[in-house]
């Protein structure tokens, strides 16, 4: 289906040229930034500044007009204001181009008067084919193509989810917070208004787009909640989804009215509706990103069921670990006999442990490995689906990273750590476990929101724990 | 009351001169890191490391015992195991030594023979009139006076909130958290099994600290609920003291019991009691540091009602703190008139913004200056209580810093701000604002749990919202 809304949506992904409308000399302004942002983000195709007078900006020549641009244009980012926006549409409509962002905001959004002016560009991006990213959006990112056209310069690690978001500032909340999580991107998109292009129609992009592999979905409101759900239900046979819905509280809906133009809708009619099509929820951008990092790095196999182990040296965690796990469906089995003959190799007949789920093996376990023997002898219980590490790393002792991979390596559970430090000082052991399959959490609610998103996926069930 | 429990806890947090009994050489143990991290953190008092064979370490002359110390002892850490641990207090005991931090584990939580052992423990103590931290405990930190009877060295800043924790492993968690969101911590106790000291018995002379203007309380589970919540009832009248209660989902009971030997007790009965006596529950580390962090630095003088107002050039974020503060009982109300004049003096008749609260001005407030304007008409509106600064910063653009440190001086009313950006990038803005005042937040849930806490202790409700 070439010229169908996914080949264009491809050829908006992944363009082999920009053109940016709309540039400008000043740094303050946005036009300077959206072309320094795809500058800054490495973007590997050509790049066309378009401006009525300059003659070069940021090292690149500026085209005074769209027809005077040299080569075939698969992306224009329009960064000039609501009305000029939509003549700049016709332009892009005249020289063939498909695929647009519009940045300006001042449409249905803005009452009577902005809603003409969105149809007055529906009208123009129909008559000639074209899609629109936006409009009243930040426009999308893609760390595989090093695209950024946001005004927002940034460099992000290139990962495996991708995230379609109904607000760039709520967007960019989970982008940083994936950032300082250590969790790589690979697309994402601040859908604004949608006046052509759906929150549905971006999920079925991505579905089917090799480099994504978890899709986060943050939603203020749609028209058609049901349509939404369903479609992401059926992208969740693919791959997971993770759906985060403002609106708990029932006072959002004219502030969201007047944002992007959409009411809310009722928050218990999509938990209602989310709940029918087995989608997991969400509650805040934190529990988005500890859930996505959980389901791109160890869903690979799924869990087999909701049965978690934990082994840690420090019990409080494993404690606040185990309640938020419970409360979404995840169970803590007893240990099997083998597995407590294991561990009972490992601790001897030590008085000062209890040996239960979550394991609690104190100070002889705070050492790298005894800690691996029995991370090994508790993820190879027949009654455990997959296994969180609790250990607090120390200025002079080994983590058990080493451990932790071995383990990884030899067991198809999934395996997940939770180091307590700051991020600065796990860092590195993150970025060595996370590059192999094995989340890293800082706080045990986090490392539950991960569990609980795995759970959520896990194989037996076809998607659906709570 | 010279020698009575808040005395002896004085000593305990500020002391003179602090003995390490049960130094090794081995960096992997624990009796070496309970010497280095004294050091390590600072600690300007005498420090004696106590070990029977031992000549030096760690630079320090190390005694054959406690008698040979060659002065008195405010405090003594013991780091040898659980049956050693009551001889060891036995001796300090006989050498006057009135404070001690007992690490090992091992008694009551282990069951019958544990018991046994606690008991002993606790006679000891009380014939010598010795008050215990622990045993079975990580001990406690004092940052006002380089203090770290932990085996965990850290370095950590200064700051006004303290933390009782039931539970090492969290508390360690807390503390971090608090070290990536840049909140100083003045004084930390893991309370352990609590043989002699209760968290009541911590609440009490954290209240009378001057170093401790906030209080983080952890809790497990405890005998006696009713007491504790209504010791930190009459506490919050001093200062404000915020509540983390595990066990929500009641499936952590007997995890709980073998943990510090408590029950985890009803969380229901724990949340009501709470509610009578006014104190605010948070629901995770997360909460706990974004609560704390909000009262410690932006309670003086405290907002005089629930009415938020906020400022942004991005509406998402705006949307999912109101959604937020609006479930805690928070309210937006509209602007006065004559705000609204000054809002429109700001941005001009233009339509592209709705003027409303939240104020989203877009594009009109993503400079400093504009931006700044538009925070001292809302802060200054009569009907605002607090208000929220939301700003994504940006790698050109001047973040509205300034503005708000002045807005801050000129007003009497809480200011936070939002800024949306990694943590690493965020730094050097948030140690500026934080030191003047304003709590600088990532995300907006956590910027919504600050202004609940705030909302919490508003001035007209003598502490309750909700």
């Amino acid at each position: 289906m070439a010229g169908g809304k996914q080949d264009i949506l491809h050829s908006i992904f992944y363009p082999r040229s920009v053109a940016v409308i709309g540039v400008t000399e000043s740094p303050d302004r946005v036009g300077y930034c959206l072309l320094e942002s795809l500058i800054h983000a490495g973007f590997q195709g050509r790049i066309y500044p378009v401006h009525p007078r300059l003659k070069t900006l940021q090292g690149l020549p500026v085209y005074r007009s769209l027809e005077e641009v040299p080569g075939p244009v698969d992306l224009a980012v329009i960064g000039v204001n609501q009305v000029a926006t939509v003549d700049a549409v016709e332009q892009c409509g005249k020289m063939g181009v498909k695929g647009v962002v519009c940045v300006a905001g001042g449409y249905r959004e803005m009452g009577d008067e902005g809603l003409a002016l969105e149809d007055r560009l529906i009208a123009t991006a129909r008559k000639y084919n074209i899609e629109i990213v936006g409009p009243n959006t930040l426009g999308l990112i893609n760390t595989d193509a090093g695209l950024n056209t946001t005004f927002y310069p940034l460099r992000l690690p290139r990962g495996r989810v991708s995230f379609v978001c109904q607000s760039g500032g709520v967007g960019l909340t989970i982008i940083h917070k994936a950032v300082d999580e250590g969790l790589g991107i690979n697309k994402w998109v601040g859908v604004g208004n949608r006046s052509t292009l759906e929150m549905s129609d971006y999920l079925h992009y991505l579905a089917a787009d090799d480099g994504t592999a978890v899709i986060g979905v943050f939603v203020e409101g749609t028209d058609n909640a049901r349509r939404l759900v369903q479609v992401a239900g059926e992208v969740a046979r693919q791959k997971p989804v993770v759906f985060y819905k403002v609106g708990r509280s029932g006072a959002v809906d004219f502030a969201a009215q007047t944002h992007t133009g959409s009411m809310a809708g009722s928050y218990a009619m999509y938990r209602q509706i989310l709940g029918q099509f087995g989608l997991p929820v969400v509650d805040s951008a934190l529990e988005m990103v500890a859930a996505c990092k959980a389901l791109a790095l160890a869903l690979a196999p799924r869990p087999r069921g909701n049965r978690v182990g934990v082994v840690t040296h420090t019990a409080g965690p494993s404690i606040v670990l185990l309640d938020e796990v419970s409360l979404r469906g995840g169970v803590f089995p007893g240990f099997q006999p083998e597995t407590l003959e294991e561990i009972k190799a490992v601790l001897g007949e030590n008085p000062a442990v209890v040996v239960k789920n979550p394991l609690d093996a104190a100070g002889q376990a705070m050492q790298a490995h005894p800690f691996g023997r029995l991370v090994d002898a508790v993820i190879a219980d027949p009654g455990v689906d997959l296994l969180v590490a609790i250990y607090c790393p120390h200025l002079h002792w080994r983590c058990p990273t080493a451990e932790l991979l071995a383990a990884r390596q030899k067991s198809n559970k999934p395996l997940l750590a939770l180091y307590i430090a700051s991020q600065e000082a796990v860092k590195e052991e993150r970025e060595l476990l996370q590059s192999r399959g094995i989340p890293v959490y800082t706080t045990p609610e986090e490392a539950a929101w991960g569990v609980a998103a795995l759970l959520h996926y896990a194989s037996r069930q076809g998607g659906e724990v709570q």
